[in-house]
């Protein structure tokens, strides 16, 4: 469609099946889709003896992304990559996913097409179909994901279970998201195979790290870091009723490079308070403790502190000097 | 919250949760809903010989209402039940939706309170409680719904199985909403108790006659009007890969009141292309026709027209001549 002709709602459905809905999701690969996009609601038969896990994500122009910035690909991977990291905080496997995505008639030609390429290319990696959705016209780019995901039945892994005693764990390292975005500021030229960029341009849901902590019911609570450590931390302790003490210099942190060294980043600073990195923030019970390996698959794992009985959310520094931990991570509303 | 305060992400979630997950939707009376607000995602336990039903749907200030004319209970009743509709259409049950609202700081105060009270009425009504969601700043009010419904299994009705020879139903009367549209243009006064209102401002899903359809197998193909049935019928016939000819003296049409006869408005052209309706288009093989009731509780099922085996799509004029039906429903892009 060239975007000097008023593209139809009709038009832009046909563009996303024709491009989501091929060989990869044929119906005889995914059973439990009974029915994707096309007809007034998705059908989605449910695995015996799993329950459904759900969850939905805003992604928009001016808040989430730049259009002007980031490419409509890393666009895509991301608005799918960070709703279905909720899948994996839970421990569970995303099965399909609805698109909810409004344009205006500017983005219908070009844009879209690079968007459903990167949205094609995720959704096979993560092995999560489309299953449906809705479109519309919108002054600027609004995306919500919505995802169902399953986990056998009982083991989903919660916010509130964790208790005072139990370790805290993060996987892989903090503040690499935040890292990136400060690279991308304006008068930057941002190029997508930039390492430095990757997780901020296209964050890995940690799916197998939250599956096998899950199945094995080693995980007490656990969430995905999307608001940064400062903020999420907090929220996994009031649902669980207990407070925590981080050892600052277990922290793994990111790694910056050395020709960034002049732009004074605070590696532990991004690590506490940055946001979008989705890495999986659980606690363990100290009787499991040696069950939790180092790494899981190349995803390390590191303790970082421990739940404490008082609502307290304390930072050990280096000098053995414990500070209150501050909310410094992302609210849209700031 | 006072408007004047700058809210946060957090506030915003604790207001919906507080207003929205009360007694009535306690575990113990939703006992497949195992963990609603709060966590990562929500945790739905299916039922066993069921298939869930997947949907979602926009509502956006400025395409689909008007934040200064439409009452923010009006927005939440029509937001829900619109997106409802779609398991309706599917001869499904809702069980749970996740709410994702995205607002402007100055509406999270008396507008959001309002709204939400209006959703927790609906969500009520339609014994449908809210499971999750997202919320987010912007400087416009979004909304989108997402529903997950249940139907037996193998007895969800798709748009795709009405044969020639099938007669056409619909439920209740059309053009209804886009009467009351056209009375709320403006320079008028809206009064939310107006009847002639009703269906633009409080559209009710028809789930009781879709899942009587749905149980019984009598219906081929079903969908809802939710674009006008110019629009919509062609969706079904396309999916059914059939045509269609509609005896316009049989179209059940918004009845005028007196008092706006000035208007010029003509009924058989509000329920051939308005949109909103929220009524059930539905197929019924001849061998069954006698099964279907001339209501189902108080709401009358009325015959149309019969599906074609050409690909055509008629209206047959009081004179006996028969003429295209054009496409004149909504598009949001047009």
């Amino acid at each position: 469609m060239s975007p000097s002709r008023k593209p139809r709602e009709h038009d832009l459905l046909e563009k996303i099946r024709r491009k989501l809905q091929r060989t990869r999701f044929h119906p005889a690969r995914h059973p439990q889709l009974r029915v994707a996009i096309g007809d007034d609601a998705a059908v989605w038969r449910p695995r015996s003896g799993y329950e459904a896990i759900l969850t939905c994500d805003w992604f928009l122009a001016g808040t989430h992304f730049l259009p002007d910035r980031h490419p409509p690909h890393s666009v895509a991977a991301k608005c799918l990559a960070r709703a279905i990291s909720d899948i994996a905080a839970m421990g569970g496997e995303p099965r399909c996913f609805l698109l909810s995505l409004a344009l205006p008639a500017k983005r219908a030609g070009d844009w879209l097409e690079k968007f459903l390429s990167g949205l094609r290319a995720t959704a096979s990696t993560l092995n999560c179909p489309i299953a449906g959705g809705d479109t519309t016209r919108s002054n600027q780019i609004l995306i919500n994901i919505t995802v169902l995901g399953e986990c056998k039945r009982g083991r989903a892994v919660l916010r509130s279970g964790a208790r005072p005693g139990d370790a805290i764990f993060v996987t892989g390292r903090l503040g690499e998201a935040e890292y990136g975005l400060r690279l991308i500021k304006p008068g930057t030229k941002m190029h997508t195979r930039d390492l430095r960029l990757r997780k901020h341009l296209f964050p890995e849901p940690r799916l197998v790290a939250g599956s096998w902590l899950a199945q094995r019911g080693l995980a007490t609570a656990m969430m995905d870091l999307s608001d940064g450590l400062s903020t999420d931390l907090p929220r996994l302790c009031k649902a669980s009723n207990v407070g925590a003490r981080l050892e600052g210099s277990k922290l793994p942190c990111v790694l910056i490079a050395k020709k960034d060294r002049t732009l004074n980043l605070d590696p532990t600073q991004l690590a506490l308070h940055g946001g979008d990195d989705y890495e999986l923030l659980f606690t363990v019970s100290p009787k499991n403790l040696k069950r939790i390996p180092k790494r899981i698959r190349a995803l390390p794992l590191t303790r970082i502190g421990e739940i404490a009985s008082n609502r307290q959310l304390l930072v050990e520094r280096p000098n053995g000097i414990a500070e209150e931990l501050k909310n410094q991570g992302w609210d849209p509303f700031q």
